[in-house]
């Protein structure tokens, strides 16, 4: 057991505070990571808040954990001591159901294990990333290729892979007509994505006032959705949407913007359930997806990805103690793009 | 013109009554067709009703008409006199748009022209398939097999369309769990194609009232969803679910029914919008996904294959004066599994 210095809530809705937590001893198959940094992740905030249901406290949020491997238990065939490397929102799974075996732990039937608020299989309560140090089995750590910068690299464990896996797997690219909604942590992620991957990229934003951003990071177009006229112009237009808004939306109207057979994919994960006319998508047999995060192998290839296009995140580095600060801002969307905790402050 | 016997609502609501209507004189690419059968829809009833919102009266209903050609035009190339041909809900699209040009005129960026409750280009109202003969441009008719017989090929026009396509885009087929939801004059022809294309089939059907059908006609499985334990078992079973309701459902439900990544798309289509929490497409990287009939060239690659699989409709064959009578019983689910209106009574 190790002793370490992170930042927990001691209990729902509480601020964070200057904590020690206990990180087990490397066992077989475990990697000893220095974490250098840790995104702030609108889940965090969700979390902390008890907004998706009862949770673990005290809790260590973070998610998104970049770091320098410090030890390897003596079975560690992929890293050794002093690789980059990254850690995103799980750390373990069944890693024996269809699922698992296909890559896509993140849809282990038996429910992985999350970074943080999750159980281990030792019983353990897991404690995430704002903190200095963390004990991860080789399987759910993925390497950070040495072109990408630690601290921009570690929105990609969560970001990154949230927006690379539905628009990988729902073809943007070259001839397609992407539309991002939202342009906040993950919007600018899927901006930055959908540009590399080749695709006609359009920004959907409440208003145009990060417009200049959204050109600068790849957008070919940019509307505000506060204005009308945008959903009569844009009429039958994409491809693809990916929503990463978690606001109430009228779904029925972004559904016109789609081609036929276009698809809204959801990442985005609003609290009330939404109203659906099934017209929206029969007329013009559209999709409605959802997708979360990706498995460990397609958030290695994202990280590749990444590095060879020169992708990171944009980002705000803050110390651990202006975390608090930070919740607020993300909460009223005054972020540009994503705060990302740099450790050694904790 | 041709002054043709026809069977129609005089207004909304009103009983269907014998009468007569004019069809057009055949032009340069006009096929004219005696029609022998027309299967009844549950949307004929609908758009009878005003269901769907204003329609126009008198009605001619009837989009799954199959007979025989009987003078065509002097530039009709496809069909020529005594050929076996169908008609399903188009007569007419614009034929210039990305959708027509792709043989998906379903979902024509003008709008094309039903069968019937439309305006054709010249300005006039459609009148379908409860006739005694209807004048067709050849491209929006297509062949029946010498192997399928006109009464049981007729509601391949809606009903085998409806379903063959979905089942064909989202790949039903060997190695895939296919749930049919719904065992009614849509349910019946979904499990035939989908048994056909090689998927294991189960239906999901309110009790198990049509059970020995439903199997005989193609179903591995067979469950009432009024049965509690029927959610629980399937939990995560299948790849593709196909609903053909079109009463209210809990979707959150049936999502549970899918794999990771598993697709429900509907073709039925309930007139109140549904509650759709979206973390029950989210989680799992689900797809809630709609379709409508599908196109010309696709109606006439189902007919060959429900020919080459020997699937026709499961019909009970009624005069016309029986009409309102069989609009009732589909009212009440009280036919197996298509009325289908021998024309020669009309």
């Amino acid at each position: 057991m190790t002793t370490v210095a992170a930042y927990a809530a001691p209990a729902a809705k509480a601020p964070l505070e200057r904590t020690t937590i206990e990180r087990r001893a490397v066992r077989e198959f475990d990697v000893l990571i220095d974490i250098k940094f840790a995104g702030i992740c609108h889940s965090d905030i969700h979390q902390v808040q008890e907004g998706w249901g009862e949770a673990i406290f005290p809790m260590v949020p973070g998610h998104e954990i970049a770091g320098i491997v410090s030890e390897v238990g003596p079975g560690v065939t992929r890293y050794k001591v002093g690789d980059r490397v990254g850690v995103g929102c799980m750390v373990d799974s069944c890693r024996e159901c269809d699922n698992c075996k296909a890559g896509q732990e993140q849809y282990c039937v038996k429910g992985n294990v999350q970074t943080y608020n999750g159980i281990g299989k030792d019983g353990e309560p897991t404690y995430g990333g704002y903190s200095q140090k963390i004990v991860v089995d080789e399987n759910f750590v993925v390497r950070i290729p040495d072109g990408l910068s630690l601290d921009v690299a570690a929105p990609l464990l969560c970001a990154g892979i949230t927006l690379y896996s539905p628009l990988k797997r729902w073809n943007a690219g070259p001839g397609k007509k992407v539309a991002i909604l939202g342009m906040g942590g993950l919007g600018h992620m899927g901006v930055k994505i959908a540009h590399a991957l080749g695709a006609e990229v359009t920004v959907l934003s409440q208003s145009l006032r990060k417009k200049d951003d959204g050109l600068r990071l790849g957008a070919d177009h940019y509307y505000a959705t506060s204005d009308p006229k945008t959903f009569q112009e844009l009429q039958a237009t994409f491809d693809l949407i990916v929503s990463t808004v978690s606001a109430p939306l009228d779904f029925n109207a972004y559904l016109t913007l789609l081609k036929a057979e276009g698809v809204l994919v959801n990442v985005g994960a609003p609290e009330e359930p939404i109203s659906l006319n099934l017209f929206s998508v029969i007329g013009g047999g559209k999709t409605l997806a959802g997708s979360m995060i990706g498995g460990i192998p397609e958030t290695q290839e994202m990280l590749d990805f990444c590095a060879a296009h020169g992708i990171g995140s944009e980002i705000e580095l803050i110390e651990a103690s202006e975390v608090n600060t930070a919740y607020e801002r993300v909460q009223s969307s005054d972020v540009r793009y994503r705060f990302v905790i740099d450790t050694a402050t904790i």
